[in-house]
């Protein structure tokens, strides 16, 4: 099992913006196979932090995933909103 | 439901400290009420951070946790083998 944490830091008044795109990319990840969890968080002490917390059965489907269309076209758009967005890839520990 | 995220920055040649009283805290801690979750992740770039993702029922499930004495008492001793550990705390969004 992989676990990603992608922690998504969105530029002034484009909160809005970004949340309509995450709630469609969401929305078409969690049908990809080897998607297990793939759920948006917002930092409570900074609402313009956004965290994807992403669980995959392994690197392949986490691969598969950075090649479908729907991730290729919304993080682009999401580009556009976002000042950074560091990707973290572990694996579980106990 | 309020999600945790603790990155701690292992010192050099400290890990294998670091890793024995995590598994201990691992262990109390998910046996206290209002814990969904408490799972430790190491980072596949680089092993010597650790990142515990928690899941608590709510706020005073996880202000509860911050006063147990495993947590008090492990986190001291983790402090001697860790260069840092911020905490970030979310809510889900979808």
């Amino acid at each position: 099992m992989i676990k990603v944490i992608a922690r998504s830091v969105i530029k002034e008044n484009h909160l809005s913006d970004a949340l309509e795109i995450y709630r469609h990319l969401v929305a078409e990840t969690v049908k990809e196979t080897g998607c297990i969890a793939y759920e948006l968080f917002q930092e409570l002490n900074n609402p313009n932090i956004l965290t994807l917390i992403e669980e995959w059965e392994d690197m392949e489907a986490l691969q598969r995933h950075t090649q479908t269309p729907h991730f290729i076209t919304l993080v682009e758009q999401l580009s556009l909103f976002e000042k950074e967005l560091p990707v973290l890839i572990y694996k579980k520990l106990f």
